[in-house]
C-alpha cells in the first residue's frame, strides 16, 4: 500500500508499503479516508525530535475494512474515528480518565503503520475506534471530524486543564492548529473574552471568527505587558500553552493571573518549569497527551449536529503523493493545518 | 516590648523593640496571646534563606488593643486570630481569593513587628482579622485556634490545590506540622485512603491519629517504589507535597497517578519543575502561599464546634523568653511544632 515515509529530516516522501494487517485478535483494520498532518510531526520534520525511519502520522478516519476475531462493536464497513493513541479503556489510568497513558496501549505508528497511508492496523479497536454515525455527511462534517481525531480534542484538553469557566477571561499562546482549536474550545466553554497571541494576520483572522475577541501580536515579555494592560493589571483567568516552546510557557505564566491554571498540551521542548514564579503567584500547571477517547462522544455529536465546526483550521490539501508539500507548507508557515485526502468515502 | 529578634542564622532570642503602634489609620494593634515558630521560619534560622536582622514569626492570635480611625468592625477586646498575610479583601487577586497576593498586602514582619512578640501592629485589620466569637474557650480549643493562622489552612491548601475527592486515595509528603496538618485536611474533605510518608516513628504515630491509613517510612525512589506497590502500580488520586525541597517534590509527582494534582504549600527550596515527566503523565502541579483569610471562617466554625482539632500537632510548649529553644528543637526535629505563650488570656 502507499503511506508517507519519513526517511529523515524534511524528507517525508510517499512510498510503498507492507498492505496493513490484523495481527492481534483485538485488531480492525481501518481503510484512510482522510488524514491530517499534525505539528507533532513537523518536529520530527524538522529534526528537533528524533524519529525512527519509517510510517509516519496519527490523525485519520476511515472505513472499517476488517476486524479479529474478538472485536464486537464494529462491522466491516463502519465510518470510524481514531483518536491518535489507542488504549484498553479498562485499565486504572483509562478508568480515570487518560486514555493516552493506557497501560496496555500505545501511539502510532508503534502499532506498525502510521496514519498518514492508505490503511491502518488498529490495536485494541473496540475501546480504541469510536463510530460516526449516519451516513452521506457533508464535506464540512467531514473535515470536522476529521479534526477530532486529535487538533481540536487537544485545544479543548487544554481548556479543561486550564479550568476554563463560563464568563472568564482566556489567553490562548499559539496560533496553530491546537491554538486555534484552543480558542474556539474556550468559547464552547463559555469564555466570555479571550485574547489570541498571534503574530500573523491571517490567523488573526480566523482567530477571531473562531470566538477570540482581542488579539496580542507581541511575543515575549512585551506579550505579558499587553495582556496585563488588557486585565487591568490582573492577568487572565485561564491560559491554554498551545505552543510547546520555553518562551510560550513562561509567555503563558507570566499572563496567568493569581490563583489560575495554565493548560499546556504542546509536547514540551523546554525541561523545567519555574516552581517559584509558579509558586509565589499560585499559578497552577497542569496538561499532557490528550485523552481523545474521552471527548470523542461529546465532541462527534456537537460536530454531527453542526454546533462545532473545528475542521475550519484545515487551510491546506493534497493526497498522499502530495504529502511532501504538505509538511513543507506547514514548515514554512503556509498552512495552519494540511488535510490528506487518502481514500474515497 | 519583648520580642523574638532574629540576630543571624541560629541566634533568635528574646529582645526589646519599640511598642507596636497605630500607623495608618486601617491599622489595629493586637496584643498576642499566642504565637506559633513556622517551618518557613526554619529556613531563615538554619540560613537557607536571607532574612534581615528584627523581629520575626507570623502566626499569632491575640486581642485587639487598639484600632485605627477608619476600622469599622473590630473593638478593643475582640479576640481575634491573624493570617499570616494582611490584604484588602477587594483588589482583584483578594476577590480571586489569593489573599496572598493582595495588591495592597504584606507578609509580617513586613508591618514593623513580628508574630512572636508582645504585639503587632495588623496593617487592613477589618480585611485581615478574624474575630472569634465566644469566650472561655477550653485550652483545647485555644491551641486549635492558633494553628488557623497558618499551619492547618496550609495543610488544607496543599489538599485543595491536589483537588483531594471524597473517596479518594491521597499521599502526604512530609511529617512536619504542615504534613500532618496535610492528612487531617485530607480526611475532612473525605479521603478513603491517606499514605504518610514519614521516616519517624512519633510522627507516624500521630499522622495515624490523625487519619492516615498507611505509613510509608522510605524516601526518594524506594518511597515511590513503596507508595506504587500499596496502590496497585498506578499511584495516588491526590498528593500533598508539604516539604518545599527538590527530593519531595520530585518524590510527589512520581507518586501521583496520571490525571490527578499535586498540590504544593512548602516555600519552593528548588528551581525546577520537570515538565516531561508533569507532561507524559498528565500530573498537574498547584500551589502557593496560603490565603488563610479565604479558608478561616469555615475552619474556624469547624474548630469552636470541637469537630476539627488541628491543635495536636504543637507539641512543645514555651514563652517568649524560651523561643531560642523552640527554635532549636524545631530545627534538631525533636519538636513537630512549637506554640509560644506570649500574654495571658
Amino acid at each position: 500500500m502507499r503511506a508517507a515515509i519519513f526517511h529523515k529530516p524534511h524528507d517525508i516522501t510517499p512510498g510503498d508499503r507492507p498492505d496493513a494487517a490484523l495481527k492481534e485478535p483485538t485488531d480492525a483494520v481501518v481503510r484512510v479516508l482522510m488524514a491530517c498532518v499534525c505539528g507533532t510531526d513537523l518536529w520530527f520534520y524538522r529534526g528537533d525530535s528524533p524519529y525512527e525511519p519509517g510510517p509516519i502520522g496519527h490523525e485519520f478516519v476511515g472505513v472499517i475494512e476488517e476486524v479479529g476475531a474478538d472485536v464486537k462493536t464494529l462491522t466491516k464497513g463502519d465510518f470510524v474515528i481514531s483518536p491518535f493513541a489507542f488504549s484498553d479503556g479498562d485499565c486504572p489510568n483509562c478508568r480515570n480518565g487518560i486514555t493516552t497513558a493506557c497501560v496496555n496501549g500505545g501511539f502510532y505508528p508503534m502499532n506498525g503503520d502510521g496514519g498518514q497511508g492508505e490503511a491502518v492496523r488498529v490495536p485494541l479497536a473496540d475501546s480504541t475506534l469510536v463510530t460516526v454515525p449516519g451516513s452521506g455527511h457533508s464535506e464540512e462534517t467531514l473535515r470536522s471530524l476529521v479534526t477530532l481525531s486529535d487538533v481540536f480534542p487537544t485545544g479543548h484538553h487544554a481548556a479543561v486543564c486550564a479550568q476554563v469557566e463560563p464568563g472568564q477571561t482566556v489567553a490562548v499562546v499559539g496560533d496553530g492548529g491546537v491554538g486555534l482549536c484552543g480558542v474556539l474550545a474556550a468559547r464552547r466553554l463559555g469564555a466570555e473574552r479571550i485574547i489570541a497571541l498571534s503574530g500573523h494576520a491571517d490567523r488573526q483572522r480566523l482567530a477571531i471568527e473562531l470566538g477570540a475577541t482581542d488579539i496580542v501580536a507581541e511575543r515575549g515579555e512585551e506579550a505579558v505587558e499587553q495582556v496585563k494592560a488588557l486585565t487591568g493589571g490582573v492577568g487572565v483567568d485561564a491560559t491554554l500553552e498551545c505552543v510547546g516552546t520555553a518562551q510560550a510557557m513562561q509567555t503563558a505564566i507570566g499572563i496567568a493571573r493569581s490563583g489560575s491554571m495554565v493548560g499546556f498540551v504542546g509536547v514540551p521542548h523546554w525541561a523545567e518549569l519555574p516552581a517559584w514564579e509558579m509558586w509565589s503567584r499560585t499559578v497552577g500547571v497542569r496538561g499532557g497527551g490528550t485523552p481523545v477517547r474521552v471527548y470523542l462522544p461529546e465532541l462527534l455529536d456537537e460536530v454531527l449536529s453542526e454546533r462545532l465546526n473545528p475542521g475550519r483550521v484545515l487551510d491546506y490539501e493534497t493526497d498522499l503523493e502530495g504529502i511532501a508539500g504538505a509538511y513543507a507548507a506547514m514548515d514554512q508557515r503556509r498552512a495552519i493545518k494540511a488535510l490528506v485526502r487518502v481514500g474515497r468515502p
